[in-house]
């Protein structure tokens, strides 16, 4: 089964857009800082992605929805350790430097 | 012209996840800071969406490859802010608190 170049294409962008999440995630992890990341993106952001899962789920473009799923759980982490280590931040915790 | 739900849930899912970079770029183009921003993040992302830009060309995709065009732009503007205000901290500038 000889796949479209084009197909391979969007395969690998797809896992790029998603696997780029990874090294943002493990930064905020390591440092337990976050000070730089916006709120407001992770928020907006993980809307859009739900919003592709409900998409592909209706168009049956598993492959959307696959990337997509991991997306939203990378960007949900980030999400709740920017809130975390921003708490802790404002209650005197020193972040890791 | 009716537009099927599912194709409008897309449009919202590209707009939502384009925009998303809009409030991460503000906050350190206003702060001058990018500390917990990750360039590997964004240099991973803007190679995806070079390539879902790509992906869009061949096949006709033109709502994917005016989103991703958009979201090229935020995501290299990102990069090119973190690595001159990085440069910036190192060399002794005070970032704005």
């Amino acid at each position: 089964m000889a796949i479209a170049l084009s197909e391979l294409v969007g395969y690998v962008a797809a896992s790029l857009t998603t696997a780029a999440l990874i090294p943002q995630a493990l930064l905020i992890w390591r440092t337990r800082r976050a000070e730089g990341v916006s709120i407001g993106m992770y928020i907006v952001f993980s809307t859009g992605v739900a919003l592709w899962i409900a998409y592909g789920l209706s168009a049956r473009a598993w492959p959307v929805v696959v990337a997509n799923v991991v997306t939203l759980g990378f960007s949900l982490w980030i999400l709740a350790m920017k809130l975390r280590f921003e708490r802790a931040t404002r209650h005197g915790a020193k972040p890791m430097q």
